[in-house]
């Protein structure tokens, strides 16, 4: 989690990321649209290339240029740009409503985005979670989180949570 | 977007938050669990309480000593950190499986998020979405939107979408 806040975590990178998503490829569209200095784009797109979420291919050569293209880990991605977009609809939009829609293109119908249990279909909660070590979790972070849930249970009562 | 993005953007914002989910309230807590400085904590706690996610209480007097635990604003959140765990177990996790699991207190079976689409249930596409100007969008933004779109209409073929 903290890695994908880092990530996403600057202010061009996700707005590079909705161009992705919205058609924009080349270098300069993403200068033109977005109005980002060549330098700062030249990093924000070494960076999600470097991470897999965009791939580089060349569309013309003498001079070769390239094109950004989503590779199926950066489409991905979107979710958690819907889920934001959602929480900033639901506590962010002024009176009238959120400042963009998302619209079904076979249905014309308004898009609401939310986070649900894949099993279930049931919203997430929170209190109705616990976290528990995964088998991708090493030794000696397990060792740490056995640490943190002792330290959470002594210093805020009975956590409800093993995160 | 952008704001959101901008709020969860620093690495240690993200853990705060995900400490507040899991129960801790007091600021020695997470200072003891995170092993985040006093001075980094106090401007995160800050900000997270001017934005509303977070309210401030005093639990003590003299010395006076407050906590913090989450508003309605703030545990909307967790759909927005339960998307990214989400991405991170898909696309970084090792071979071995996801680091850790969240489970239903209720029936104790591991809980997945997806970001759906809440009238129909289906998984969030991009490809079958396009945005478009909602109610709160005001008129210099509109223009901007505008040309924005014939910008990307222009530089990359026709666009999928008008965001």
């Amino acid at each position: 989690m903290a890695r994908t806040a880092d990530l996403l975590g600057d202010w061009w990178t996700p707005l590079v990321l909705r161009e992705a998503f919205f058609g924009s490829r080349r270098f300069d569209d993403f200068v033109e649209i977005l109005g980002i200095s060549r330098n700062t784009l030249t990093e924000r797109l070494a960076r999600l290339v470097d991470e897999g979420v965009l791939a580089k291919t060349a569309y013309q050569e003498s001079p070769t240029r390239y094109e950004y293209t989503l590779t199926e880990k950066g489409r991905a991605l979107f979710g958690v740009l819907a889920s934001m977009i959602r929480w900033g609809d639901d506590w962010l939009a002024s009176e009238e409503g959120p400042p963009v829609e998302l619209v079904d293109l076979s249905t014309g119908e308004v898009v609401r985005p939310v986070v649900v249990d894949e099993r279930t279909g049931k919203p997430i909660d929170h209190r109705a979670l616990r976290a528990r070590p995964g088998p991708g979790m090493g030794e000696a972070e397990r060792a740490r989180f056995a640490e943190r849930r002792a330290l959470r249970r002594h210093v805020s009562g009975p956590a409800r949570s093993d995160v």
